[in-house]
């Protein structure tokens, strides 16, 4: 470009975009079981940020292992690295002033504090939500079939089955599937964003 | 949750999103050498679309290298992987109803190819961007001082020098920068944009 312009810098930053959004940032982190009901609490709690206006988007673990992470498995080693990244792009859509909601069941400690700590570094809030529905619950719900292909060893190192899952010993919400409906656990959601930062302008 | 209770999947779909941005999700990709301008006319489209109200993120190919693409090094295989990272995370943005807006080297034509090719499966818009100073050029700004540092050696495979760059046979998009101030480079890629469709509601 000429050399003789001087040009500003033309860099919106995160707080100017809140203007578009209304509010800032964050993330929602839903861990929990396979069957669990992840997916399903964040498809709801997307719609009702919608009737208020708020833009949200999910990072559905499946899906973003369709495109994203095609590339990994589910060894130790490629669950981390799917948490990871899983866990950066929640952060880009954070910063452009999203709520960004992420089913994804996440069976590390490590690998969740590792997405926190990155978060809180960044200066982005991060949610933990522990979707806390039992294993016999899930195996018995088993809505794609993936449990009974683990116990068949069709399926190597399931969550649950084959491999570990860690449990949130202290998520920012809890919520215990089996005695709530959908509705009421994106309303635990809900009130816990509202307290402390309205979602809506 | 309570198995007699009958749920609504709550999705909320590209269009819906929509309502909440004015227009449906587009990336706009720079390719360029480096120093090329790339990341200047991405910051000053920003600011542009910030003013007219439309929400749009700068997914700039070294701030991903820091987070998302931080395993990656700049053999020809890694800098294929982050493009392809870096694709799948602009059609994720796409998908929320965002301007994804992509300074990224991406020196392969067929890297780039393969981005346009998933997108367009995907329903979404993608707008190649030619960004196009020569080398000559580039390498006496030096911004960064990269040039200087793979004449002398000490990076290797550095593009235009070292690995090569294979510039766009026909980009949507190509400016010239060497006769363009910034700000005429943004109208460009604003006028491409608002020919088939209008970026503001």
């Amino acid at each position: 470009m000429s050399e003789n312009v001087v040009w500003h810098e033309g860099t919106v930053s995160g707080e100017q975009r809140q203007k578009l959004t209304g509010s800032p940032g964050v993330t929602v982190w839903m861990t929990g079981l396979s069957g669990s009901g992840k997916s399903t609490i964040a498809r709801e709690l997307e719609l009702t940020l919608f009737h208020r206006g708020r833009l949200s988007y999910v990072l559905d673990g499946d899906n973003v292992r369709h495109g994203l992470n095609g590339d990994l498995g589910f060894t130790r080693q490629d669950r981390t690295e799917n948490v990871r990244r899983v866990g950066e792009v929640a952060k880009l859509l954070c910063d452009a002033g999203l709520v960004a909601i992420v089913p994804v069941i996440s069976p590390y400690r490590d690998g969740r504090s590792d997405v926190r700590k990155s978060h809180t570094d960044g200066g982005f809030r991060f949610v933990e939500v522990f979707v806390d529905t039992p294993l016999e619950v899930c195996e018995e719900r088993d809505p794609k079939g993936l449990y009974k292909l683990a116990r068949a060893g069709e399926i190597e190192e399931f969550t649950g089955v084959s491999d570990p899952y860690e449990a949130p010993t202290d998520p920012d919400v809890h919520i215990e599937t089996v005695d709530t409906t959908i509705q009421q656990g994106v309303e635990l959601i809900l009130e816990f964003l509202d307290r402390s930062e309205p979602l809506t302008s």
